[in-house]
């Protein structure tokens, strides 16, 4: 086992949080503070990451059809993976659900969890399963990273780029928790994820120099690597692409939950390539921004700072 | 990534939903049944597991300190390493608490799991850190597994051995279920159990055919090894040590979460070996019957089979 470093992270409570436990656990810690555990285990380089999602926190049953919570975790933890530029090879599931869920319930739920880790070449390893008041998933991966990016090297002069388009988790959660349904296009985007695995693995090979998946929201996890890479990353919002049936723009800037790729990469990398990226996944590729020197997310709308929450919270 | 088994394992309902699962799962699933998920990735043959354990169902919390808690956890993961007879290298932990044990308890949760995992040489690589209405605590171990042990390879004529001396976690549990206090020798031995990780790897290079954690209790677990490996596990129930301040001999024989081995190793492995095993490590090593052609765990006591229950539930 090699590596020992911690990673910066963005401001917050959590990351206070973090960050005290880290500290604390000095010596027996290590590789902590990316998206996953980069470790050398012989002549392997390999990549962990784990993500638990419990039931009132982070989805409602009456939400989602088993399959989909299953699918969500699973999509979570690989998405992680993506963020490191790792390839997934395997996953565990630990899984706590009360007894009248334990027969067809629980089945469904594992079914959505290998039908995920399926899309992206991994399988289930196994798992524990335990009696538990309210539904909980941990979700936990491991791939191999020859070439891990880190969100710790972006550099003033990069171009900001991001995979897919935004704002449909978080408003799919709005619409359920004002009391309606979310329209079918942004439900279909919070129910079923992608982790962004090959994806990730091109945008390594054409030099990434910082990678992150946006799961605490684009200028919460735009504010971790310029933590990270002790860099000011500049968003034009009006730049930032809107998934179909998003309303308001904020949502592409602020919502969680979206799995898509933040990276950063030289000035080289242009519009051509982008369209090469759109060609061969059939997912845009959008110039939003640039590292410049200094510190945080500076989100730009016309021309003008605008201020916006730095970092997603769970409802 | 190679294998592709799925150990039979033994009678109960927990099991029923694990093989119903394994099955709906078909292909996306791998190697598992066995206490950990044993994969090969590139030159690397490596063992995975998880334990998850929910407040109110795993423990109290008014019974144990978070440090205590979160070793718990750790040592139930760590001891499924030492039951395929891998080395553990790393753990991620995923952890949920109420807002109102998000500092101190956290981290003391957290020292627990990285004090256990540091007494077999492992580290925390990282974890997830969620809100949760109970606290729950999922760890994940991985451990390099140069020679792996399963549960499916005992034969008849092998004799039946078990490390350490059982029942005090059963009886400490008892007393604070019947609104008392534990005697201090089983509390702690509740409290903080011990992973048999280079007992585990001692026992291997004496060719070790079946290996198991006590976690289901002695008989449950026997009965998983008999399933695995086709055969009748015998117990002389008068030859199970009893530990220091258990005062029923039948918490030794059903009392689970005692992450002792239960082995089974060929004639030729005599009680001088068994001397070598306690000069080494300070524990005994204790004959406790044999391996027959049949099926399922027979405990005989003065010689007469007696009907004590497979399998230990959770409160």
């Amino acid at each position: 086992v090699t590596g020992s470093r911690v990673t910066a992270l963005g401001p917050g409570g959590e990351f206070d949080r973090i960050r005290a436990i880290w500290k604390r656990l000095g010596d027996r810690v290590v590789c902590v503070g990316d998206d996953a555990a980069i470790v050398t285990i012989g002549a392997e380089r390999l990549a962990f990451s784990c993500d638990m999602a419990v039931e009132e926190r982070h989805f409602r049953l009456a939400w989602l059809e088993p399959e989909e919570i299953g699918w969500r975790v699973g999509a979570s933890a690989l998405s992680d993976l993506a963020a490191v530029a790792a390839e997934p090879h395997g996953m565990l599931a630990s899984v706590g659900v009360p007894p009248e869920h334990a027969g067809d319930f629980l089945t469904r739920v594992m079914d959505g969890l290998g039908d995920v880790a399926a899309t992206v070449g991994a399988a289930v390893w196994g798992g524990d399963l335990v009696n538990s008041e309210r539904v909980v998933i941990d979700a936990m991966v491991v791939g191999r990273a020859a070439r891990p990016v880190s969100r710790s090297d972006a550099r003033a002069g990069d171009g900001l780029w991001i995979s897919g388009r935004l704002g449909a988790p978080h408003e799919a959660v709005a619409a359920w928790l004002a009391g309606g349904k979310p329209k079918a296009v942004t439900r279909a985007r919070y129910a079923r994820p992608i982790p962004r695995v090959r994806e990730a693995l091109w945008l390594a090979g054409k030099g990434a120099t910082a990678l992150i998946d946006v799961s605490d929201g684009l200028v919460g996890d735009a504010g971790h690597v310029a933590a990270a890479s002790n860099v000011m990353l500049r968003i034009i919002a009006e730049d930032v692409p809107v998934h179909e049936g998003v309303e308001r723009w904020e949502s592409a800037l602020v919502g969680g939950e979206e799995y898509e790729l933040l990276v950063t990469l030289p000035p080289a990398f242009g519009h051509r390539q982008a369209s090469e990226f759109t060609e061969r996944f059939g997912l845009p590729l959008t110039h939003i921004g640039e590292v410049k020197g200094g510190h945080g997310a500076l989100v730009e709308r016309n021309g003008k700072p605008v201020e916006l929450p730095q970092g997603f919270s769970h409802f």
